[in-house]
């Protein structure tokens, strides 16, 4: 695999910070250069020993594109495309985001270099409900997924680059243009978390449900509704720039998701349901579960 | 605590079988007799030593149920009740269940016993995506809670009782009436179970996901979507008694539910959200997950 001398990491939340510990673990990186928004977040990062160099956004600005071999974007999808039109036309290292979405920043992409150019999206699907530096691990992309998305004009010889950097550190790698990205990822993320913030929200706007929790020292829910829960609400930022970034697929699944509740609403309203009905659906929920998780049944 | 001498389990499902395990391990039973529905849960049963003596329902015809100190239902709430109403009137052991609804039992019991009876219903909420006694556990209750329902003309002495039985083998007790806990638990427990179960045949109803997924070796999914899918489909049939048995509350929710979903379709779609309606959104969520599973912000 290629080696890096200097990689920008621009963002260093729990993402990005990931990152930089898991090329550290590896070896994988001469020099790790971190950029991040605050100096509070600065001084933490190099208390937690996160990168090798860390700027804050001001302080970069002054900072040349070209000294890196390898650029990474760890920000929320808008403020990525923001930073795709400073880069410099002829930059000659690798270019990256971690984007979770795709359609905005190929768009971006695409626009900015009308010829030969060495940027692929990635988005590997790893991530924790917490936010920020202080959570980072460095095994945050061991087996996990790391979506490979090129724009038009890619250059080959970097997306294989670029596809060994993330096997390297233990992702599995899968291409998909953003369009089938964007569509995937409404149903197997972007949705889901919205439906998990509405559950908490919806959960706890019950009288009785808030009456009860309140007054008990311990929370009144099993394990099931703290799985389906986990997730909610988490990095209000990042979700706020995915979910402007998708929402026609995001209209579309909550729509069909309406139609599937109303489906069943209707069928217990009904009272006159085939004897097997819910042992059914719950039937079909299972293959449906073990076909998305690969499970054996 | 009053120590029992002969506990029957009727009903070794993964619940009933994981209270067995749990009592043994403390030595809190002298001995333990366990109904199984088939030859084969049986066999299963005697070989993972679940419990000191095993009957099928077919043999266990010929008992007496007075032969018993404790008896505890572990059936789905359907078959519980057709099973109280087979108790003997005067019957001076301690009863109960671990049904996940409280209404339709209540009802039975009230109805069953005009004057003071032995009779608490209990619900553990504990659990597992795995159905049948193989899957027990001893530990399957430690910190978990249990809620109690107390039917009327119950005996103030049994109800103590009974607290301390759940809490020496590791639960934690709240009381709750039938009416409260079938509220409470339609928001915490029973339609997330449903909306679980949606949620995998709606992502795999997908096209795209499922073209995408069935032509990779891996799952496409990250941490989010499993954990939200973990429950879905599972135990179909206890889950049919649980819906059948609370449906107007569960059609209540979800009617609710489906208003949120529209409230939020309709942001996305008049595209003039407040520019920070989805950070204030996930931020609310975030809220109501501390909220409800009582964790420091």
């Amino acid at each position: 695999m290629k080696s890096f001398q200097n990689i920008l990491i621009y963002g260093l939340g729990l993402m990005g910070a990931s990152l930089s510990l898991s090329l550290k673990k590896k070896n994988l990186a001469k020099k790790i250069t971190g950029v991040v928004r605050s100096e509070k977040s600065k001084l933490k990062g190099i208390e937690l020993n996160i990168a090798d160099e860390i700027f804050t956004e001001k302080q970069f600005l002054n900072q040349s594109w070209n000294q890196f071999d390898l650029i990474v974007f760890g920000l929320p999808v808008d403020l990525t495309c923001e930073k795709i039109l400073l880069l410099p036309l002829n930059f000659s290292g690798v270019i990256t985001d971690l984007g979770s979405t795709k359609k905005e920043i190929i768009e971006v992409v695409e626009n900015k270099f009308s010829t030969s150019h060495n940027y692929i999206s990635s988005h590997p699907m790893a991530g924790s409900e917490q936010t920020g530096l202080e959570f980072a691990k460095d095994n945050l992309f061991e087996s996990k997924l790391c979506i490979l998305t090129k724009p038009k004009n890619f250059n080959e010889v970097v997306f294989v680059e670029l596809k060994q950097f993330w096997e390297s550190i233990g992702s599995i790698t899968i291409e998909m243009n953003a369009s089938e990205h964007d569509e995937v990822l409404t149903y197997l993320s972007h949705t889901p978390h919205i439906l998990s913030s509405i559950l908490v929200n919806w959960a706890y706007q019950n009288k009785k449900v808030q009456e009860k929790t309140d007054s008990f020292p311990f929370p009144l829910t099993g394990g099931g509704f703290r799985d389906m829960s986990r997730i909610a609400g988490s990095n209000p930022e990042m979700w706020d720039a995915i979910i402007n970034s998708n929402k026609k697929n995001i209209i579309q699944s909550l729509k069909e998701f309406k139609e599937e509740i109303n489906k069943l609403a209707q069928e217990l309203e009904s009272g006159n349901s085939k004897e097997d009905f819910w042992k059914e659906y719950f039937n079909n929920s299972r293959k449906s579960r073990s076909k998305i998780l690969k499970l054996k049944e």
